[in-house]
């Protein structure tokens, strides 16, 4: 069993970065307070108020009592809702009806999370890898359910693959069509669909050139694997993760419809258009919502890719990106030479906020045991490391942050419980269920 | 016990990429062969050669027949050699006589490499976490021979590293104090010493301003620990990461040098000054040697640090960093609309190749079943998963590689095998020992 499959199937206790977690279990009987969801956005309030900053009841940032959950939370610690993340599926099938959804594992494949997707009627999901597929027969999802849309597989992950029904398996090289056709039985031949590269603009993470082909070079491809044995049944796309511009889905479908056209007056039956992941989830700024999304691309199908029986999409962040909140620790507080005073936590970079310095910026709220009076401090955030590349973003606090604090980060779902190693030896974050800690998601606004 | 200690104490077979590792072990009998040391740095010769390029033999790159243990190793792979490490830390306490040298824990902790720096002998360490401290402790090495040099410390973490004999700890803050202070006996008070910034140039990863502090503020700091009852001993500094200009050491300690005498003068007896790391492995390019180093730092220390009766050090790449190589296969190969050919491995960015974005550049030796063309192919090197961070860098090979080929990527040894994931379900690396698999890591010269 490879390491991936050991962590994905090791109890949460296992997994623990306390040497007794149930011990710090909070005791049932305590009812959870909830006293954080006064906080305003602005919470010093605008310049001309008559109330001036003191540290009266009202102008003092509120304490979270010591009876809270979330001070029983070992840190780092991501608080997982399966549930949300189900919804935020079920939000996307009911945007793209008569589509296959498929979740894409690589973003969060904790075994609660694809368990709590896998109930949901007509769920499939992506997969890239055998640990993937091994993790979903795990919980009892079969091939048929899923498709491998890595352009690029390992030979031994697509003998597991076609080994346990998988039937879908996306390529964009001759090469992949070799590797491919080992494994093929032409009695009941390999679906197979091209990934073609498409324009990125107002995706976080333009995809480059790793994969996808142009036009001409699509066909080809579908030719090739028709005379391979294979059957070429359509092509796929990919705008780039945290989409936030819809139309570049369109701009994307109308790149693919001239390999769509010319496959089809070759005679090739293609019915299958994959659509790809780049679904976003709200970090600090508002995004499309996947109506919205799904709205724009309704309107071109016809005309790009006419006959396409099967529509494929792959959400991951756009699923799981606000399915988990992450709680760090405050462990030191220094004004440094740079003018900046920094503030360093348990968690970081090598905690699984590697996409940080790219961009994803997410909200924070400071959690405090006693009240303090409310006042904006700017800090730098950087993780517990010794790594100058362990920093986070910088933060305007409405209030005075000191050692013990708590801080969550919010939308901490998608992209970080998985990235994570113990580098320097620190805790790789524990993964805590909201319901079991009754701690709700929604209690944390993420207020800077 | 955390994640970390786990990984760290779990037998090599168990944390294999491979369901039997051990059934894949070479037998004993088979000598190792040695094909590839022939190979010319430019394989191709000038271009007024007199011999055209043919595929006789002279012009073949040769082949590394089937019995050669490269082949049984599984990848991706990590070939370790503890010997060499413990070369390069014997080389740094030759060239620094009197010196406390410190091996980064940071840089590599895995057991067998810090086993056999343990075995040197006056070999300290230098630690950062309790999980640290704690593997140190697995393998016999007691808290005084290690110092703390994270300058922002988890409370824990100093609970543990006093409970265990530690009494050395770096500091940058006066929260710092406050939570050094608290675990502090003053009959027998904790050693500390003040980490200050000092100029980067010349650093791979110049250090920023997370860490450390300027003259004025070193020297409030050095009264505040003083005040505090905790008993202040010296300076430290850290010129970054992978430092190839040996001035900067002199520049740091130029810098340094007011805070020393302002101490002084104040009645603070310093004696101990913390060199910090930043030693050079060779990547590509010649780096300078410890001895080297040492040469330009010993001209000054007497002018910049009079007194300082502990010298301490705390490589880390420079003790570790050639001393592992890793293993790759080509999974894939495909020319791209960028027009570039893009080559695919099972092991990239999150298998612990971090770094290369940031301008580390290993070298690589391909490895092929059977003789090919000597001929140029540039290929972009990308890794196994979805992310399109995960691509290496731009290589000239001097043989046409396809899927099934080895890469050997050469100087692995510094910050990869500690922080690898297994995003995206891809194996982290597996380590293995170069005598057990009778591999020399001098077999392999890194010739792309």
């Amino acid at each position: 069993m490879n390491e991936t499959a050991q962590r994905m199937r090791l109890p949460r206790a296992a997994r623990s970065n306390t040497p007794s977690t149930s011990a710090l279990k909070p005791i049932k009987s305590i009812k959870p307070i909830k006293p954080i969801k006064a906080i305003p956005v602005n919470p010093v309030g605008p310049t001309d108020t008559a109330y001036p900053l003191t540290t009266t009841a009202f102008s003092d940032y509120p304490a979270t009592p010591a009876n809270h959950s979330i001070w029983h939370v070992p840190t780092p610690a991501l608080i997982l809702s399966p549930h949300r993340a189900a919804d935020n599926f079920k939000a996307i099938q009911r945007a793209f009806p008569g589509a296959t959804v498929g979740y894409a594992m690589k973003s969060n494949p904790h075994p609660s999370l694809i368990t709590a997707i896998a109930r949901i009627d007509g769920a499939w999901f992506e997969v890239a890898s055998k640990a993937e597929i091994q993790a979903l027969l795990a919980i009892g999802v079969t091939g048929e359910r899923m498709f491998f849309s890595n352009p690029v597989k390992q030979p031994a992950h697509i003998e597991f693959a076609v080994r346990h029904g998988l039937r879908l398996f996306a390529y964009d090289s001759d090469s992949e069509v070799e590797k491919l056709a080992q494994f093929n039985d032409p009695a009941r031949p390999l679906e197979v669909y091209v990934r073609m590269t498409v324009s990125h603009q107002g995706a976080l993470w333009p995809l480059t050139h790793k994969f996808g082909v142009e036009p001409r070079q699509a066909v080809e491809l579908l030719h090739r694997a028709d005379q391979s044995g294979l059957k070429p049944v359509g092509l796929a796309f990919h705008v780039g993760s945290q989409c936030v511009r819809r139309d570049t889905w369109v701009d994307a479908l109308r790149e693919v419809a001239p390999a769509w056209k010319m496959a089809h007056e070759d005679g090739l039956a293609l019915d299958l258009i994959d659509l790809g992941g780049g679904f976003p989830t709200r970090y600090t700024g508002d995004v499309p919502k996947p109506s919205q999304i799904a709205d724009v691309i309704r309107r071109v199908m016809g005309e790009c890719v006419p006959g396409a029986r099967r529509v494929f999409l792959e959400p991951g962040r756009g699923v799981c990106g606000d399915a988990a909140d992450m709680v760090l620790q405050v462990t030191g507080v220094a004004p440094r030479p740079d003018g900046q005073t920094w503030l360093y936590v348990d968690g970081g970079y090598f905690s699984g906020l590697y996409e940080i310095p790219d961009g994803i910026r997410p909200s924070v709220q400071p959690i405090v045991r006693e009240a303090r009076p409310l006042g904006m401090h700017t800090y730098r955030l950087a993780g517990p490391t010794c790594d100058s590349l362990d920093t986070l973003f910088e933060m305007r606090s409405p209030v005075e942050l000191v050692v013990g604090d708590r801080l969550v980060l919010k939308t901490a779902g998608a992209y970080v419980h998985n990235v994570s190693s113990s580098f320097n030896g620190f805790d790789q974050p524990v993964v805590l269920h909201e319901d079991e800690w009754m701690l709700h998601l929604s209690d944390f606004h993420g207020i800077c």
